[in-house]
């Protein structure tokens, strides 16, 4: 079960990353999952209005990691190995994303990530992504 | 919704790919999705049992062409693009494989679809792949 | 053979996607491949002083979108529908990233990039990535 | 450098993996790559005579994993953890498939290896993938 709250995982985010905290909003935390809202601005989007695809990264990377956090704690320097991602459909102009991420896999060394990103509202995927993290042993 | 049932896939499959009929059985087909079995035998096995890596690979792309077969009909020569995929447990000594496989774009010149492979009977999955086919403009 | 310059690029970036026109800079164009440099700046960084994955990610996306148009010309609307990325050592601080490109396809509807991200000077690569374009119909 | 040779390698294929050490030449070893030869046989191909999907996956797979041994010795247990591949262009039919490989990374406990399939004789590439391992501490 999740060690960390919504409310903690934002905190956290607030000091470890603070030029991307208001970016991001922690809508649910389960167990080996999370769901996570991209508030989309102006500086997220490309030319014609939709979100741009290192935004969509962005989020992907953020939500497996906070998933990864909300079970083991705040103590892990974590870092992304892996990602792919297929970019399926054009996000709704002006709609904020939403993440829903699984944990598929939380071992000792890696820890695999899959989440589905749609516009919010929207039931058809803008994008898919699996991401694959390194946990440094503990100390 | 499908055109094809599971009879209809069989029979296509004996038809088209006669040396790999018999490794699969398909357990389930839905709007947007298949369920398959892949009948594990000796041959499929590296050295202390468990199912190797080309024959988890192989029970993903087929999976993933008979789901859209499924949706579009037997007309198509769909071929494999991209496939990424992730192992993250040994499957279970002697026991099937299952492949729970969702088509999450369905496009006029582009699928991809999801899947997780697991153990029969065992929830922690063994493998998640992500595929894309190209489909040919039809005649 | 390439039928756009580097400044070709450079003004038709400056021009379609003035946010990012000042973060790369096009040091090489040639026969389906290209070298470009990202100017590290502050808001590339995180916590540590290391480039950032979206950052990367950004690279490696305009790194390939740009091969391809200086092939086909700037009159493409071609769209990322897939990119893996594998991230594999620290960026050295402080110091720009390059991104050497070579398009290992391109077809009429897909093309695929394969690019090795470096610190600038250090030759173990920082990321490597593989992405795939769908480029659209000529009108 | 490496500390196994091409009859090193061999050797350790025939004991280790029978059933598939008659497919594969090893033509070539050096430092942090490999070069690999498919022996194309009637099993390995699909209908139209072109070499299956799985049987390109098997090659990557084990080009990486022999590349790896090369540069560590035969004592370690490394098992895929990830593979991405495109399938870019069918191979010549009734041809060898060669797969050229190179090591990326070869950490303490990931290591990422990077290939393109060529079919003999031919330079454009029928098709690229990259795999990452996970080496298990050693004893």
């Amino acid at each position: 079960m999740p060690v960390m709250t919504a409310d903690d995982l934002h905190t956290f985010l607030a000091a470890e990353f603070p030029q991307v905290k208001s970016d991001f909003v922690i809508e649910e935390v389960r167990d080996m999952g999370i769901r996570v809202r991209l508030k989309v601005e102006e500086r997220h989007l490309r030319p014609g209005g939709t979100v741009s695809g290192p935004t969509m990264f962005s989020l992907a990377d953020v939500s497996v990691y906070l998933a990864i956090l909300a079970m083991i704690g705040p103590q892990a320097l974590a870092v992304t190995t892996n990602c792919s991602i297929d970019f399926m459909r054009k996000p709704a102009a002006g709609t904020d994303l939403i993440a829903d991420c699984t944990l598929l896999k939380l071992g000792r060394v890696l820890a695999v990530g899959d989440l589905l990103i749609r516009s919010d509202g929207v039931e058809a995927p803008v994008a898919h992504a699996t991401l694959t993290y390194s946990i440094p042993p503990r100390g």
